[in-house]
């Protein structure tokens, strides 16, 4: 969407960095109006997610070691396939380029073999220069930005490619935090980074970006999300089974649950979500939430469903962007990090009356095993402890078979030493699940201007206009005097003054003509102008003109009133038409 | 201090990253109470800096690529002096050994083989191992984080070690956001990175940490601070010419600026930050605003000041640590990128009046040059032009001389074609200088708390409490039943949701007895707790308890009107005697 890139970059909205520099492809500044709109998109989001949930929000380093990432999978498995031009060097993604060429729809799950011989079977050339591809190699690339720590005798680091594993690493202190309580939920807000291949179409395919992500610890035997809170938020579901045909279900967050087309703490997410994107103004006729197929959902997620917007140009073919993702993740997470590191990542969970439980033991007699087995007596013991565990029917007979390192063992069982006990346990030890709604602010963002930009006719000519929801609009109210002179300068600039005061976002402009400036304004989404002009500083009582940017309606309203109108106006309270 | 750091990590406010890993030294996870507090220190610091002076904030990448640290200077010049120990391989600030083992103060400021050859005279060791470093050598090491951009042919790319340059390289943008019109600022929150050789002392010294930075930029010939606006804020400081005898100036900013004790901007600034550090609760008495000295000062700038907190632990000696500068740069930023890259870093400025200026220029006869001085004629031309430019009086005579490469060649004037003619300019390009207030937000985090820290005895015995000011204290009120039971629970926790309904950060609390509880809060710094007693639930109208944390005071307040009490007590309208 070439023209709402050209508005950010000519409305300080977003650009690409160090331009004077030529520029670096994958990495956007955002300008002032674009900084302020991603802060109230994210203020939104922990008001919503964070605080209003009761949750916990966290602040972590974006640089974290490489033990943590071998633990987390990233290390091994977190690559994109890469092929490059033996001609001019640059380098893609094989497997998008494989989706060009034919009609497979995840390339990404084939080896990379495969992905280069389709590359080769189907003559695809360089998207650059237009040299064939044919024969060149596909290699697997890590995505992670890889980097040294402190001097000497270093540690390798990586940028972080999530915030979540700022998060799960933290488990054992946060826990403490939540005395040891599920469920709880930790938050985070903060900068992510891949080292994409093939960076593109602005702020949506970026080399560090900005996610929010709600980590939900939960007891897989009994926390259940409170579904009656959003039962009735309307969702529109693309489930996996219905993708083939592309037809949607719309449907109640309830009925979701109820005809168990969505896990139900998914379901409570998407309920919450669906609230939040309404208050940021996303448009719900281009979105939709859509289930992971079997194939592209991680192993360990019994349930994720992406929220995809329409980001198309009007009147132009949908373009689909994923802008997050909600998923039911198990205990994968947690167990991965209790199996890697020094700590423990489960909870322990009290019965509400203490359990007796039996409790089978053994207790060899070495003195015996010693002179019979030698060098494998401990190994023998070690397998006898592990069985009686696991199995203690084995110990039923006069003897009992253990294998160890291929051999099996016969032992008399009076010989084991084995036993069977009453214990008294208290309660025990549960790795949470982990719920997921994992956010990309930035697409967000970008989802959010997509939706705004529109273009009509007005009196004034033709027109691009950002008609963003007045709470998130960076810009609140511009004001303008009709020239700078007999006293509308000064009059304007009390005005500015007062709804700063107020604690409006203000902008002051005197330069063009007022349907210039009103254009301008019309660019940056502002949702109302105010003009002084010379009936203003004449009449008694001083009145301003009140422009509506999205009907281009104006309207009188006196001074003394206007920082209470244009409330009004904001929250709804008030029509324009009413004034 | 030890026991703050120890409070902090029981508290959640911060504790060293991936513990579970063995930890990363310099990296610092903030939990949720010290996320809360961060986050409201840059709240304040944005709408203080930012909103009400009218600037524009932006939101820049971490990662930037190496030509922009080429311009900056940073890839040259941003190291520290680095020894390493031949016995167990630690590395060290080699300046900050000679400094310890010595009187020099600024050991940064000396060449690397004399800083080597002051561990060898006084016999410095390995403050791991107890090794001699004597002979060890000291080396430069860059303090930047290196990574590679993309796949294939990659960039070199560098965490930036100052939010500053995500802006400085924006300039040409930014300035036509501002129309091109000085003064305007932009301001930035954001992460910064050095890999430090030492990092210690918690917060004050990281890896990775968060600066808020102001990039001013103002017309060396006409821009003026509003010292009015803030003439009457109180300063202590620390000029350089003083601190051989440790005096301090206690004086005005109004005064600084007549006295030409501070350059007038930065005077400004230490006013308005000065406000900003009362807001947050900073403890004057253990502040100052320290000068650099002539050596310890970039060569570019005329005039820095460092804010200067003592965190030190009650009754031990002072430790002053830098938690900000504010500095007047020059030009040396943006000439330094103008230089270096392919855009203009300057504003054209305007004359009120177009003004007629005299201009000389040469048209050398080069039939005459050619023929006279072959292939130095070209160069014999362009120092003609140059030397026009430069000192017109050289044309005055019959001939006129040039140098090039050395040689010096005597023409006649009249074949240079020197003329002075009559042009008409409305205005010049000048390129801005430079206020930069810049601060460290983990520090001032930190300083928040060692400034809040007290022990103290009360009735309940022994106590840590944090004196956070309720304007920054990331919760607001605890509220306890006295037990969960009776009815008193469940008063307890209409009284939370009313409080958060009300927008306040309420912990609710029903484990262990009250006076623990207080305990916990106290070391939270938990300006209120609210009570739910036996008594709440039986009389009429309901009571509950408010007991202050500083005092440990404790009145009872109607239910009813328990918000609208906490808040005058917040804002300081009521006195708790009062109650």
């Amino acid at each position: 969407m070439r023209a709402l890139t050209e508005l950010a970059k000519r409305r300080g909205y977003f650009f690409q960095s160090s331009e004077a520099y030529g520029g670096v492809a994958g990495f956007y500044t955002y300008g002032p109006q674009g900084a302020a709109l991603k802060e109230r998109v994210e203020d939104t989001w922990r008001e919503r997610f964070s605080v209003a949930e009761g949750h916990m929000e966290v602040d972590a380093p974006t640089v974290m070691p490489e033990p943590v990432f071998e633990a987390s999978g990233h290390l091994d498995g977190f690559d994109d396939m890469l092929v490059e031009c033996a001609e001019c060097g640059t380098s893609h993604r094989a497997d998008h380029l494989v989706e060009g060429a034919t009609d497979i729809e995840e390339a990404e799950s084939l080896p990379p073999e495969e992905v280069a011989a389709l590359l080769d079977a189907h003559d695809v050339v360089c998207p650059n220069c237009g040299a064939p591809l044919a024969g060149q190699p596909v290699d697997e690339f890590n995505l992670m930005f890889e980097t040294n720590i402190g001097p000497g005798s270093s540690q390798t680091g990586y940028l972080r490619p999530e915030t979540a594993q700022g998060i799960f690493v933290e488990f054992p202190r946060l826990k403490e935090y939540a005395r040891g309580q599920l469920p709880f939920g930790v938050t985070q807000i903060g900068k992510s980074y891949r080292n994409e291949i093939s960076p593109r179409n602005a702020l949506v395919r970026t080399r560090e970006f900005t996610q929010a992500e709600l980590e939900l610890f939960v007891d897989p035997d009994g926390d259940d999300p409170d579904v009656d809170s959003v039962a009735d938020v309307e969702l529109t579901l693309y489930p996996a089974e219905n993708q083939p045909d592309g037809d949607y279900v719309e449907t109640t967050v309830a009925d979701a649950v109820d005809d168990g087309l969505v896990e139900p703490w998914v379901a409570y997410y998407l309920g919450v979500a669906t609230e939040w994107y309404a208050e940021i103004g996303v448009d719900f006729e281009r979105f939709r939430y859509r289930q992971h197929q079997a194939g592209e959902r991680a192993h360990y997620a019994s349930d994720c469903w992406d929220a995809e917007a329409d980001v198309s140009a009007p009147g132009e073919d949908p373009e689909w962007i994923e802008i997050a993702g909600y998923a039911y993740r198990g205990d994968y997470d947690l167990s991965k990090h209790d199996a890697h590191s020094s700590e423990s990542f489960t909870v322990f969970k009290q019965y509400d009356e203490p359990k007796t439980v039996e409790r089978a033991s053994v207790d060899p007699d070495m003195s015996y095993l010693g002179p019979e087995y030698g060098g494998d007596a401990a190994a023998i013991a070690d397998e006898l402890e592990a069985l009686a565990r696991r199995d203690r029917g084995a110990f039923d007979g006069e003897t009992v078979a253990v294998d160890v390192e291929g051999e099996t063992y016969e032992l008399p069982v009076e010989k084991t030493g084995f036993e069977v006990a009453e214990e008294t346990e208290s309660g025990h030890h549960v790795t949470p699940h982990v719920v997921e709604p994992s956010i990309g602010i930035d697409r967000t963002v970008y989802t959010v201007l997509a939706h705004a930009y529109d273009e009509d006719e007005v009196d004034e000519g033709e027109r691009t206009v950002l008609r963003l929801d007045a709470g998130v609009a960076p810009t609140n109210v511009a004001v303008f005097p009709l020239m700078d002179k007999d006293g509308m300068g000064d009059l304007a600039r009390d005005v500015v003054d007062d709804l700063r005061g107020e604690g409006y976002a203000v902008t002051f402009d005197t330069s063009g003509n007022i349907g210039r400036r009103y254009r301008r304004q019309d660019e940056v989404g502002t949702p109302f102008c105010v003009t002084v002009d010379y009936e203003s500083v004449e009449e008694d009582p001083e009145t301003v003109t009140v422009r509506e940017r999205d009907s281009t309606a104006q309207a009188r309203v006196e001074t003394a009133e206007l920082a209470e109108t244009l409330a009004a106006l904001r929250d709804g309270t008030l029509a324009f038409d009413d004034l």
